[in-house]
């Protein structure tokens, strides 16, 4: 999964930090499943299928990888970190686990574990109280190392690239499709390196407007502002970025809004020291964005923290009082939209760190003209 | 999400099924959140993403899909099925689900949904008694209608029309990677007419004695079987076939094994009539595999339901006394796996009908001998 942590040692090092975090927080056992905490802690990710892989990791005792027998080859084994237990077809994995959990009081499962699997292990172990395992891992993952952040620096000059042939026009927009230049996004990410695309957003014109907009079979055209938001995973770290192109000059209008969009996100970028409180990064975007008249068009967070998950620890949002840490990896993404108009979002990754906020991003910022 | 039940009629017509559910089974109050039952019920599939996205379906009642705002404008509305309730990124979700879920004494959770959402709703909902949503809508969905029928028909003559390419030699296989070939079938599918690839196993010798395994940097050499096992959605349905090549001529060993798989698979396919036991017909596979003296390398059930999702209701595995009824929809892919030397596997989606088993692929069911 990770270059950057491949060797058993460093997964050593993760389980015995988690196994401290359980200690202080009381968790008997963790179990985990689908989701990025397993790859992080052991190497290995589980396949999102109706066949339960959960790790069983007790503080004070052994880690135990449950695993469909038919997928137990898949894993590279990891001796002193854990012990593989293939099941077959026919035996109950949830009563596995719950053998292997023993008579744990308290047990932290993992966020994206299938609700079927808490139901059925709380029934199977119905004295146990479960919690959620970021309690547990959360603020470890949170913490990137020099290692972490030099991959996290890969995988964003990597999506710099895409953005740079995006502004360069190397990439055609007009009478093409929404979907069609997803598409060659995508790709551009996986011949940069990356080994999966998470996400390339693509949405013209008025489409803009919705932040989560699916690239759509709707053409591209002549005049329009092109909102491009995509990342993907390269040596087990995430990219993310958004970048605005103005097919043509941009109307007043929409330089006006973007001014003040550029000005909002490098004041926040600036604003993300250490110490700083998460929802005070977000204040700093959406006060600008605010003062210019746009507050009631900014309907999302200022961003959210990155790692081996394209959203994790720390969100930037009002009402998260925690401080950013050194190592903290988060996006700064503030955005205007004008529903049945238009929209425009300006993302970079930053971490913080002691010499201050170091962004991932370095491609040009402004709403870069292509021709038309 | 389906071209076959697009209309808002067809969703309303569901929802009320469900509902007759709920009522013989006691629940009160349906929560769906990412997975195939949401946009089977409502057309919109849910993110998979740390902000909520759940249906609120009261029995005797409304229902309410919460969004995040920023993803409303991504729904389709369907008056007379759902309204739409935004929720602000300060707001909780969750206690805006349990405000709807009103005194609720039972729900019925979707299976995929995130364990974080199952743990603070019970948290929020203390009275009441959570559920699978599978026991609501899994017999529903697994009675697949003509539409729905032809929808798997014509992913299935997609994936076929891939497995021809395969089989007459236009994928080119040795010198290149496993990688590389899953990256060609994949592109194929699309090609093809598939909305997105689920999956494109390409494991070659001894990596196929790995039923799952991931396609890698492995380079595909002149006498090896190649196991190729891909699949994606087109209109809403699910594709999935497993044919192996030969590269030259099989050695005997191999020529035999497959000689026994073909037979196993094609006995399955014939027991898979209306009526019959699931567990029946992977006995069907199971016993011929075993009286060759294989039964210790067939190490998989026979088969998975499909439909909206790649894997679902029915099971085709033993312990599993339901019977088949009409429109059921599965795989049969019997295997046999030598570990370290080399694996097949044959599979067709078949589906249940009065007329008898109706195979989705019609694709020659031989161990196919291309040029090396």
């Amino acid at each position: 999964m990770s270059a950057v942590s491949s060797d058993t040692a460093a997964y050593a090092d993760r389980l015995a930090r988690v196994r401290a975090a359980m200690e202080a927080q009381e968790i008997d056992v963790l179990l985990l499943s689908v989701g990025a905490d397993l790859p992080w802690l052991t190497g290995y990710e589980a396949m999102p299928l109706e066949r339960l892989t959960m790790l069983v990791a007790h503080r004070d005792g052994d880690a135990t990888l449950v695993v469909p027998r038919l997928e137990a080859p898949r894993v590279v084994e990891r001796p002193g970190v854990f012990t593989i237990r293939a099941w077959e077809e026919t035996d109950d994995p949830v009563a596995l686990v719950a053998a292997l959990s023993g008579r744990a009081e308290t047990a932290a499962i993992g966020d994206t574990t299938w609700a079927r699997f808490v139901l059925e292990l709380q029934r199977e172990m119905p004295s146990t109280v479960f919690s959620r395992a970021t309690a547990v891992t959360g603020a470890l993952r949170a913490h990137k190392d020099a290692a972490e952040i030099e991959a996290l620096r890969r995988a964003g000059a990597a999506a710099d690239r895409v953005a740079t042939a995006l502004q360069g026009g190397d990439i055609a927009l007009v009478g093409r499709t929404e979907a069609e230049v997803s598409a060659e996004l995508s790709a551009r990410l996986l011949a940069e390196g990356h080994h999966q695309v998470n996400f390339a957003i693509v949405a013209a014109g008025e489409n803009a407007a919705s932040p989560h907009h699916d690239a759509s079979a709707r053409v591209i055209r002549s005049g329009e502002v092109v909102l491009c938001d995509f990342g993907g995973t390269l040596d087990g770290y995430c990219s993310d970025i958004t970048r605005c192109v103005s097919i043509g000059d941009p109307s007043p209008e929409v330089a006006d809004a973007y001014a003040v969009l550029f000005e909002a996100q490098a004041t926040a970028v600036k604003a993300a020291t250490i110490g700083t409180p998460c929802e005070v990064v977000d204040g700093a975007a959406r006060d600008i964005i605010a003062a210019a008249g746009f507050g009631e068009n900014f309907i999302h967070r200022t961003g959210h923290g990155i790692g081996v998950e394209a959203h994790e620890d720390p969100y930037i949002v009002k009402g998260n009082a925690a401080l950013l840490e050194h190592g903290h990896a988060f996006s700064i993404e503030p955005g205007i939209y004008l529903a049945g108009r238009f929209g425009l979002r300006l993302e970079d990754i930053v971490v913080a760190t002691s010499a201050g906020p170091d962004a991932m991003n370095r491609v040009d910022h402004q709403l870069v003209v292509v021709e038309a």
